[in-house]
């Protein structure tokens, strides 16, 4: 893995025009300056470098999702897989037709539906649901600081109509057990949080590691639930463009509408990119372009 | 039309057994006697008459979906079928899917997706909308004691899941303008409105009559405009089984799922009736079977 | 009914602006003079007159699959219902979705799969179907010299892609009983009919005359079924408009992509239109620009 | 890799209550002896080696339409992504509903509507297809005795009522080029295939070793095109079932009808196995049972 080759590729998308467009449905991520691009490479082993504006800290939105789902399936165990299914979704991530015809079952803990789910399960465990589960993504991250923003929490809850239509119809199926708007606070919360390409590249670590903080670390699941994880995340972390990206990319990882990644080579690195223009599949358009030549160059594809 | 005929009818029916279900998902509908019947049959010149629990007050539910869909055409005019479809939707009626599919633009209003865009249009409208919904509908049939039924209004509430999907998708689609819960609020107490059979039949005269309060009396609505309220009831006034019974009985009518049932023969006569229990499509078992023999008897279907 | 009211009606809408589009799918239908306009009203008692081109034979289409339907109702009965819904459909007359939810059922016997049913149903029962269903046209319109144009069959079926994926999805669910291919050519004859207006309007007397040749003649079907038919029509008889037309129009009827409506009133009259230039919807744009007027100038909506 | 623990984990399986089902729509597969159980595993250097049946020849059915797509991706490269999508379907292999609301796209290469344009996207190319494409494959597995078996290919077209439905609903949206029948007809040779599991094993090296028909040999495919093929397979080669395998096998790979398996860790081995019974998703139950525990004993899982 030859840095100034990383340096190079990176440099050189950076002056590639970007006809990507920044999410604009909440304003807190309609007015984030659309020109900024950073990168971190971390190793399971080794010094990890960033790149670019890779210490400043952006909306993670729904890459929090896998966080929430590490949380679940420590709580739930396998009868989470009753609540929420494991298939990609062949739709748009958000959409109602799949949740009718399958009885208010989600296609997978990844699209909004199903995170919801999640968030649903993890309040039915924890006593201080938005507390403990902060607290949890602190532990797993490493970051003490880490909070929930509330300016984005606010807005996503004032937009979140979809949302609503979501798990009110999962509601009616039973599939929802608390009650919906403390559900959805939880889930507005959870979108919330804002980290730097580092503080993400680093606290994915344990996805890498088999479900250890590092390779031979503390361990946080089990190899057989971060192998599940992957897994989800290999074909359910990229919306609609799951297919294309598992071809062009092969990393599994999971992308947000503020423009940021993570992805992950198991055994190997963590990789985060931030850049808010997203392609019109919702995916960042500079971060899928890095992602597709830096596994390419560096022949780390899982395909 | 032999009065004595259609004792004997009605009497038969009430003698044969009845598979039907109530309704039970709100306390005040599975507590009703389910053994209830009742009849008024009301000619557009000449005195009416009633049989069985004819003088019963029950639930109409969506029964009243016709009266807001004649204060919202008189108010919105030609502009309200921008905002819902005339067609019958070939599914069932509180079906998110076709909605999802035809970007929130329900297929007709007298399906729950319709009927909250019809309250939408009218808080647009109206400065007090509860009360002056309330008031055109005492006007309407010449009731100035009619009033909600709180009680009915906060069970809906509760277990209105699927209504809430229903407008959190359409809002998303921005086919609501007001706010979603004060929608819901309007919808919830129209549902909830106690009639008897009489002062159903008598509270519909409007629909036989051009319009018109009795045919040459006071004008409601156009001409035109209870034409068009007809024709929609004929092709969606009964759920799903509009097709059947538009052979089977051959009237356009309404029903709802505490039992009630209003027809019509333009410039003929309305007849209401009553019997809670329901058939699996939620039409009242007995009210059917009771019209299907009516229009036969009295050889009064529009076909 | 004032017979010059009803020829100034004609001679404005031939006036007026016509933007509707002929059907091109196929060479028969692509190539017919577009300007054509023709009418023809039929009292159940009197004497009827013609007005345009009346006088002018056209591929009636999908109107054949009245005739197929009576025929099938005579030999099935009730069990036919088995087979086909008498629900509208609410989708596009050839759309596949509705046919996979509902496992293979039709929606309603003149939607193109519904009618495939038909035919099926019609070969399991006739020795020389071809040969018989044509006979019973002949009988049911009084029009010994009626028949089949193979140059129409033969374009539908080259063109038929369709119809063929619809044929073959129902026989997958078992609701197609004799091979494909027989029941496909025997859909597409029926549907290569030509006949003029006057012979529309007097073919269609039975179900305006309670299943009677006419009012007190020789009996075809049973007032049940022809009461079955029209309710038929009404819900199902326009495609995907049948909603809209209720209401402007206020007649069971049927159209065909050849520009020829049929429709009729009980107990009173049928009426033929013919003029090739389709509205978004399918159906002939003079011809149900003059229906809605003319049951506006007479008074016989149904509504 | 030890192969005594291999030879015991195949013995354990077999020892186990096998709840699976064999395919029973066509003949040959229905008179299948199920308790057949066999498997090879081939490193990409070294010597391979089998158990059980693995000499056994069985009907490889879809496992084939890796093979067509190898050949339509060199012959029409990356136009063919025109004509079908590479993202996973969560829908049954078959469903017509997903073609439909898609402009009949395919949703992937490898379920079946999407393995019919590919054919005919062959019948474009290629002279004869039937023997090029059959010649194809011999030259890619090294196997020049390969032939299409008759009665299989035949069975499948006598049955093939749900593909006929697919492909002329493709053709109607234009997608299908060439006659409707050549094109099934070769896809049903396509599927009539019948090899060994060492024979499966060795033939699809080429998946293993970057396009090339061993590490450093003749290439056959570009690594970019191994690439996508390996992608394509993780995400769409299971059917229904491709995220649970994902995570509890972790390989690309595809199965067939009549149990077959193939999978594969890039640059490491190909794996196949065969077993006819199948699990409720149509995967062979034996087999995927035994890849299941063999990628965790082995630890070569891809997440």
């Amino acid at each position: 893995m030859k840095k100034t080759a990383i340096q190079d590729l990176f440099a050189e998308i950076k002056s590639t025009h970007n006809p990507g467009k920044i999410a604009t449905y909440i304003p807190e991520l309609a007015k984030v300056a659309p020109h900024q691009f950073g990168m971190y490479y971390q190793p399971v082993s080794g010094t990890g470098f960033g790149l670019g504006d890779h210490k400043q800290p952006f909306s993670i939105q729904s890459i929090a999702k896998v966080f929430s789902l590490t949380l679940a399936m420590q709580l739930e165990g396998e009868a989470l897989w009753q609540r929420v299914d494991v298939e990609p979704s062949g739709n748009p991530f958000n959409s109602l037709i799949q949740l009718e015809t399958e009885h208010g079952i989600p296609r997978n803990p990844l699209i909004n539906a199903g995170a919801l789910v999640v968030c649903d399960v993890l309040m039915s465990h924890l006593s201080s649901p938005q507390a403990d589960l902060l607290q949890f993504i602190r532990d797993v991250t490493g970051l003490p600081q880490l909070s929930f923003t509330e300016t984005i929490a606010h807005s996503e809850d004032e937009t979140g109509y979809r949302n609503r239509a979501l798990i009110n119809l999962m509601r009616d199926f039973d599939n929802i057990k608390n009650p919906v708007e403390e559900v959805l606070d939880l889930y507005f919360h959870l979108c919330s949080i804002n980290m730097t390409c580092q503080e993400l590249a680093q606290g994915f670590q344990y996805l890498a590691c088999h479900g250890r903080r590092s390779l031979g670390g503390e361990t946080l699941i089990t190899t057989s639930q971060a192998k599940r994880i992957n897994a989800i995340m290999q074909l359910c972390g990229f919306y609609d463009e799951a297919g294309d990206i598992a071809y062009r990319v092969g990393l599994p990882g999971k992308s947000g509408v503020g423009g940021g990644i993570i992805a992950l080579r198991p055994d190997q690195y963590t990789i985060a990119l931030w850049s808010p223009p997203l392609n019109p599949k919702g995916n960042s358009y500079y971060g899928m372009k890095f992602l597709e030549e830096f596994t390419t160059l560096t022949g780390t594809s899982i395909f």
